[in-house]
C-alpha cells in the first residue's frame, strides 16, 4: 500500500504542475492546504485505478474558475467537502475514494484535502492527463459518463446542484454559477463507478506527477539538467527558450484568457514564439505558424530551474523553456480531438501530433 | 368549497395582469396551459390560506425570466412539474397545495397548471399582491422565510437545485442559472408550512384577481365605464390618459428593462409621461417629476375596454390609461421600503404613498 505523505505532496504538486500546462490553479496554495490536512489527519493512501471494487464510487473533487482569481481568494477548505457530501447524498451512496479530474496544481491537491480530512484513499488516475479549461474536457465524456449531478459550493454557503442533459449543458451551467460565486467554486462532479471508472480515466497519473516532481527535484540537488530530464521522462520535445517580452491576459466569462510573446535567445536567437492560453496553454506559435496545439501538452518551465510557471505567474522578462509533451492516446482519436482540439478553442488549425 | 374553472381561470388570468403591473409574463399562454390542464384533469379546488394545515407543505411554482422572452419560448407544461418534484424531493416532503408567488400574468397560471395536473388545491395567496422582478422581492423575505432550496428545470432537461446563504444570492444564482437557460426557467422555491405560511403570505390574491377579472368582463358586456369599476374595486386612482409615444426596450441581463412614453390626451393633454419598467412598471413621471412609485402598482389598461397591457405588448400608438393603486400594507414598511421601493431599483426618489 503506497501512502502519500508530506513530500510526496510537494512532489506531486510540482509535477501536476508540469502536467497542467499552465492551468490548474496556483500549486502552493493547494498544496498548503492538503499539507496541513495531512499533518492534521495522517498520510493518504493511493489506491491503484485498478484495485477500484466495480460496484463502488468514487467522486472526482476540484476547483472551478479562474486561476488568477484563486491566488487572492484563498478557500478554507471545508467547501469542497460540502460539494462531496452534497453529491453523496444526492446519489444516496458513500464513496470509497475521491480522486483528481485534472492533473493541474490546485487542482491535483483538492482531492487531497477532502481524501486527508475524510480518510478517504485517493485514486492513482485523473480526467485528463494534463489540465483543460472546460468542464466536458474529459476521458470520461468520451466514455459516455456524465458530470451530473454536479455539486458547486461557496464560501459564503451558496450550495449548487446540477443535472444535465449532456456535459456542455454542465459547462455552461456550473461556469456561470461560478461566475456568481466570485470566479472560483469548489466542486464535485463525474461520480463513477469503479467498473467504469477503469475504461473512462487516465490511469497512474498521480505517479506520473510524483515522477516528475522527483526528478525536478533531484536535479536540483544534483545540479543536473532538469530540462533534458523532463524531456526524457514525458517524451517531450523543448520547443524554444527565450525571454517573455509581453503578456496580454484578461479574466473573460470566468476564464484566464490571453496571450505572451517570447524573443528567443540562444539557440532560438531571431525567432519570435507566442503562446495563447485559455487558463492552459493552448497554442505554440513560431514566427506566426502553429508548431504545437492542444491536446499535446505545451508547458513554459523556469530556464535554469526547469520549474513550471502557470498561467497567472507569466510576466515580463521571465527567462523560460517551453516543453512540448505527447498527450494521452485517447485524445488523438476523432472524438477527442472534436472534444479539445484547435478547431474546439476557435482556432482554424489542424492538431498534428507533436512527434511529427 | 371553491372550485376554479375554465371561466374562473379566465377571470384569474385577467385580474392578475392588472395586478401585474406590465409584469408576470403573457397571460395568454399561462392561461392556454392551465386551461388545457383543467379541462384533462378537472377543476381546481381553491384553498383558503386559513385552512393549510399549520405543518403540512406548500410550494410556490412560477417562470422565471424576461417577459419578451417568455412569449416566444413556450413551454411544454412539464418543466414545471420537474421543479416541483425536484423540491419535493430535497425536502422529503409531498406538499399539500401549490400557489402564485407572484400574481402576474403567467405566473397566476403556472401553478394552476401544476394543481391540475398533480390534483392538488392552489392556496389563495400569494407572496407580493402584484408582481416583482426580483426572487427575494416577496413578503416571505420580510419573515425571514428562506427562498432555497430553490429548482430550477427547463425544456431541455437542465434540472439545478440552489441552496444559499439569503435570497438576494438565491436570486444572482437563479438569475445566471436562468439567463443560460435562454432567459426563461421554470422554478419552485420559498417552500412553506402553513403556520409560517399564513403570517407571511398576502392573503386572498386569486380571489382579489377574480374579482377583477370580473368586474373587467361585466363592464364590457354591460357597456360600464371599466376604469371606473377598477379605480373603485382596488381603491386606487387615474394617473394619465394618452397616447404612446415611444417605447425603449432591452432585455439586459436577463430582464425586459425599458421606458415608455406618453404623450397626454383629454384631460391630460400638454403633459408628458413617461414609465420606467424592468419587467413591471416601476415608476410614474409626469412632466420630468416621479409622481407614482413602486411598491405601488403602476398599470397600464387599454383605453376603451380597460383591459391591461403587459409590457412585452407595449407599443408605438396605443391610447391607454395608467392606474396608480396601493400596495400591500406590508410593503410600506420601512423594511418593504428597503426591499421593493425606489431606491432599491436605482432611483434616488423617496417612496409617497399614492393616496398622499
Amino acid at each position: 500500500m503506497t501512502l502519500l505523505d508530506l513530500e510526496a505532496l510537494d512532489e506531486i504538486a510540482l509535477g501536476a504542475t508540469v502536467l497542467g500546462t499552465g492551468g490548474g490553479g496556483d500549486p502552493t496554495l493547494g498544496k498548503l492546504m492538503a499539507q496541513q490536512a495531512v499533518a492534521r489527519h495522517g498520510p493518504i493512501q493511493l489506491l491503484p485505478l485498478d484495485e477500484v471494487p466495480d460496484e463502488e464510487w468514487i467522486i472526482p473533487t476540484a476547483m472551478m474558475g479562474a486561476p488568477t482569481v484563486l491566488v487572492e481568494k484563498i478557500p478554507s477548505g471545508t467547501e469542497v467537502l460540502d460539494a462531496f457530501r452534497m453529491l453523496e447524498r444526492r446519489l444516496h451512496c458513500r464513496a470509497v475514494a475521491t480522486l483528481s479530474i485534472e492533473a493541474g496544481g490546485v487542482n491535483s491537491m483538492i482531492p487531497m484535502v477532502v481524501a486527508a480530512s475524510l480518510g478517504l484513499p485517493i485514486v492513482d488516475a485523473d480526467g485528463m492527463g494534463r489540465a483543460f479549461p472546460e468542464i466536458q474536457m474529459v476521458t470520461p465524456t468520451l466514455h459516455g459518463v456524465s458530470a451530473t449531478p454536479m455539486a458547486l459550493a461557496d464560501e459564503k454557503g451558496n450550495q449548487v446542484l446540477l443535472e444535465t442533459p449532456d456535459n456542455f449543458w454542465t459547462e455552461r451551467l456550473s461556469r456561470a454559477v461560478t461566475i456568481q460565486m466570485g470566479c472560483s467554486a469548489n466542486i464535485a462532479l463525474y461520480a463513477m463507478q469503479g467498473a467504469i471508472a477503469k475504461r473512462a480515466l487516465v490511469k497512474g497519473t498521480l505517479s506520473l506527477a510524483r515522477d516528475i516532481g522527483h526528478t525536478l527535484q533531484t536535479c536540483r540537488e544534483h545540479k543536473r539538467d532538469p530540462i533534458e530530464a523532463l524531456t526524457a521522462l514525458l517524451h517531450g520535445r523543448r520547443l524554444c527558450e527565450g525571454k517573455i517580452t509581453d503578456v496580454r491576459r484578461r479574466t473573460e466569462r470566468g476564464f484566464a484568457r490571453g496571450e505572451m510573446d517570447i524573443a528567443g535567445t540562444g539557440r532560438d536567437s531571431g525567432t519570435q514564439c507566442k503562446i495563447s492560453f485559455q487558463n492552459e496553454n493552448l497554442i505554440f506559435w513560431r514566427d506566426g505558424q502553429p508548431e504545437v496545439t492542444v491536446p499535446d501538452l505545451i508547458t513554459v518551465v523556469d530556464e535554469q530551474t526547469g520549474l513550471p510557471i502557470t498561467t497567472e505567474a507569466l510576466k515580463y522578462g521571465l527567462r523560460v523553456v517551453v516543453l512540448g509533451l505527447p498527450c494521452h492516446p485517447k485524445w488523438r482519436t476523432p472524438e477527442g480531438l472534436a472534444l479539445v482540439g484547435p478547431r474546439y478553442f476557435g482556432y482554424e488549425i489542424d492538431y498534428v501530433p507533436l512527434e511529427q
